[in-house]
C-alpha cells in the first residue's frame, strides 16, 4: 500500500495504528446512526464522569509548557478546566443531534434502459488530522469524524500529548461500552516528525488528511503529503469599503471584523478604502481602530495620522491574528480586487457597499472561499452558517471550500441497480 | 507561488503558459453560458474547416511511431481521420448543449438574523491534464474545461505531439475568433519529462491537476504533485456471482462486462463464484469465455478445466485490459467481498444475485466509485449516466469519484448578504 515493504520504528507503528483504523472504519461504516449518536453520548458522559483525570494531565502539560517559557496566549489556548471539558460533552452531544450524512441520496434517477442509478453519501473509511496546540479539538474531530462513518487518527502537539492522550483514553472506552471498535478513535504515536510524516504517506491506509494550523504546518502537510489532503484555516481576509457605503455601516464592519475575536481565520487583516470616501472614511476608522487599540499599517493617505505606522508588501500579506490591520486606499473596485487576488488567502474577503453593481462585480471577481457582501467576515463560520459542527475551513477549491460540516467529511459511491442489464 | 524564484529552462516556459492561463481564467470566469457556447461551435466549425490540416499533421505522427516500431493498438488510438476529427467536433457541441455549471446555486438559505447564504458553483480556474496517446482527448479535455469556465493546459504524449499542435492551434484561433482570450487552451511547451513535472509543481498557478492514463502516469503524478490531484481511470473491475443469482443473467453479465469493450477501464478483469454455485456455473462460463476468446486464469477450482492458466496474485491484481480474466471460486459473499476489497482498484465492482440481502450486504461493503447490482460493469460511464461529458472517472474519494461530468470540473464559493450584519 505505502510502497515500503519492511518499514520500521516510527513508520511502522505509524502504519500499525492506521491499519487498526482502516478495519475499525469497515465495521464503523455499517453503524446506523442509532448506534453512533449512542456512542456520542457515552462518550460526553465519558468525559464528564472523567473530568478530574484530564484536568490531572493537562495540569502536566501546561506545568511543563511554563517550565519551557511557553508564551502567555498559548498555554491559555492549552489549558483546560471545568467548563471546557463540559464544552467538549456539549459538542459531542450537538453533533449526536445532527443529521446523519451517511446514506444522504446526493443524485438519483432512472436511466432510459430502466438501470436505477443513485449517488450515495459513505463516510471516507480513514481521517487524519494535524492540528497544534488545543486539546478540546481531539474531542471535536473525534466527534465529527465518528458522526460520519469515519475512524480518525489524531496527531496533535506534543505539548497537548498528556491531555489529548486522556482525552482519548476516554472517549475509546466509551467508544468500546457503545459497542463500536475503540480504534474508531486512535491517537498516531511517537515523537518528533517523523510520525506525522508517516501518516503523510500512508497511502491506501488513509484516506483524507485535514491539518489545522499556521501556514508552515499546512505547507508542509501539502508538500509531503501523498495522502489526498484538506486545507485549513489561514485567513488572510479583507474588507473593501466601496465608493458608494454607507459609511456608518462600513465602520460597524470593519470594527467588528477587525476587533470581535483578532486570533481567529476570519478576522480581517486588511482594509481597503475607496478613494473618493477616503477624506470622509479615513479619520472615522483611523480613530475607531485606534481607541479599540489596533494599530494600524498603512499606505501614505493612512501614514499621514498620528500613529499610523508605514505598511511593508509584508504587512499586505500577513494574517496578524493580533489588533493590527493593514490599509490602503485604492482608486477603484477593479484595484481593490486585484489587491485582493494578489494577497488573499482566499477565505474570506468582504465589500461594504450600497452599489448592486459594485456588489455584483466584486462576488464575481473574488475568487475565495466566502464573499461577503455588507457584512463582517466573522460571519464565515460552520456554526454562523447553521451547519451545527465545523471540522476547519478549506481554503481549496478541491472537494469542500469555506466551512466544513458533516456533509464534507464523507465521499459517494454510485449504487446502480437493474436485472441483468448489459450494453 | 512556486517556492522558485527564478526559474529557468523548462520550468520557466511552464510557469509563463501557466500565468498567461491564469490571466484567460479571470476573463473565462466571467464569460456567460451564450458566449461559452458560441466559442464550443466555433470550435468544431474551425476543426471541420481544419480538417485537412489536422490529417496532415496526424499522418506526421503516425509515420513516425510506425518507424519507430509502435505496437499497432497504440498506433490506432494515435491515428485520426475524417470520422475521428468530425466525432471531436460533435462532441464540443454536445458541450456546448449541455446547462451550465457555474452560477448553479448548489445550497442556500437565509439564516436567523437575515443574512442570505448562497452556495454557488465557480470554475477551478486553471486546470492541467496530463494524458497519454488518443489526440481526440485534446478537443474533449479542452471543451468540457471551457464549458465549466476553466482555462486548461494540455500535456500528451509525445508521439501525439504534432496532432494535438495541430489541433490546439485550431481551438485557440476559434476561442479567439469568438471573443475569448486565446490562452483559454493552452499545450504544455517542452520536451521529456521535466515539463511535466513543472505543472505538478505549479502551486498557486495549476488549481487541479488530472491524469489520465496508465496506472504508472497517475501514481507517479500523485508522488510528484503539489498541485491537488484528481486520479482517474485505473480499473480492476470485478464480477461476483452469487449463490442465489440467476445464472443466464450471471452468465450475460460477465460475458458483457468481459467482452463489450475489454480495453477500457470499466471491462471486468476478474470472476469470484459462489461455490455453491460453482459446480454448475464454472463449465458454462468456462465454455463461453474461451469460446469469445478469452484466456481464463483460474484458481484451482478453474484450472480444472482444459485451457484454463493457473492464476498468480499477479493476476488478481492486474488490470489486463485484454481478453484475459482473473477466476476464483470463494466460500461465501464475506470472502467475495475481501477479495474485492484487497484487489480492487475502486472503479467499479458488480454483484449478480437474487437476493435482497446479498445485494444490500454487498453494496454496504465493497469501497468502490460504483457498485452495480444485476448489471455490467461497462454502465459505470458519463455517458451512460446521462451526464453528457465526461472527462474521466475518478476513483479516489476526494471532490469527485466514479464518472466525471461538467459540475466536477467546477469548485463552490459561499456568498453571504447582509445589510451591515456584524456579530
Amino acid at each position: 500500500m505505502t510502497g515500503t515493504p519492511h518499514p520500521s520504528g516510527p513508520e511502522a507503528a505509524v502504519l500499525d495504528v492506521a491499519g487498526r483504523a482502516r478495519v475499525a472504519a469497515q465495521d464503523l461504516a455499517l453503524a446506523p446512526r442509532a448506534r453512533k449518536d449512542a456512542a456520542l453520548h457515552a462518550m460526553a458522559d465519558a468525559l464528564l464522569a472523567g473530568t478530574a483525570g484530564v484536568l490531572a494531565a493537562n495540569a502536566e502539560d501546561v506545568a511543563a509548557a511554563e517550565a519551557a517559557g511557553t508564551p502567555a496566549a498559548i498555554i491559555d489556548r492549552l489549558r483546560l478546566d471545568e467548563g471546557r471539558v463540559a464544552g467538549m460533552a456539549d459538542g459531542l452531544r450537538q453533533v449526536a443531534g445532527l443529521p446523519d450524512p451517511v446514506g444522504e441520496v446526493v443524485r438519483g434517477s432512472t436511466l432510459a434502459n430502466g438501470l436505477e442509478l443513485r449517488q450515495v453519501r459513505v463516510p471516507f473509511g480513514v481521517v487524519g488530522i494535524i492540528y497544534e496546540a488545543r486539546p478540546n479539538v481531539t474531542a471535536d474531530a473525534a466527534g465529527i469524524c465518528l458522526k460520519a462513518g469515519n475512524a480518525v487518527l489524531l496527531r496533535g502537539s506534543s505539548s497537548a500529548l498528556r491531555s489529548n492522550t486522556a482525552i482519548v483514553e476516554v472517549l475509546r472506552g466509551a467508544a468500546a461500552a457503545a459497542g463500536l471498535p475503540e480504534d474508531v478513535v486512535q491517537l498516531v504515536p511517537g515523537e518528533g516528525h517523523e510520525p506525522a510524516k508517516a501518516l503523510m504517506r500512508a497511502r491506501g491506509l488513509v484516506d483524507v488528511l485535514i491539518p489545522r494550523g499556521g501556514a508552515g504546518l499546512i505547507r508542509s502537510v501539502v508538500e509531503e503529503s501523498t495522502v489526498p489532503v484538506i486545507e485549513t484555516g489561514a485567513g488572510n481576509c479583507h474588507v473593501y469599503v466601496d465608493a458608494a457605503a454607507d459609511l456608518d455601516r462600513a465602520l460597524a464592519v470593519v470594527m467588528n471584523a477587525k476587533t470581535h475575536r483578532p486570533s481567529v481565520c476570519n478576522a480581517a487583516e486588511s482594509l481597503l478604502v475607496h478613494r473618493d470616501v477616503a477624506a470622509e472614511f479615513l479619520p472615522r476608522v483611523v480613530r475607531a481602530l485606534q481607541e479599540a487599540g489596533v494599530t494600524v499599517h498603512g499606505d501614505e493617505a493612512f501614514a499621514a495620522f498620528d500613529g499610523v505606522e508605514a505598511a511593508t508588501e509584508e504587512d499586505y500579506a500577513k494574517e496578524y491574528l493580533s489588533l493590527d490591520i493593514a490599509a490602503a486606499v485604492v482608486p477603484d473596485l477593479e484595484a481593490a480586487v486585484e489587491h485582493i487576488r494578489r494577497y488573499s488567502s482566499g477565505h474570506s474577503d468582504a465589500i461594504v457597499t450600497g452599489s448592486q453593481e459594485a456588489a455584483r462585480r466584486f462576488v464575481a471577481t473574488v475568487d475565495s472561499a466566502a464573499v461577503l457582501v455588507n457584512a463582517s467576515t466573522r460571519f464565515t463560520d460552520g456554526g454562523e452558517f447553521g451547519f451545527g459542527a465545523e471540522i476547519g475551513i478549506s481554503t481549496q477549491k478541491l472537494h469542500a471550500r469555506g466551512p466544513m460540516g458533516l456533509p464534507e467529511m464523507t465521499s459517494t459511491k454510485y449504487v446502480v441497480t437493474g436485472d441483468g442489464h448489459t450494453r
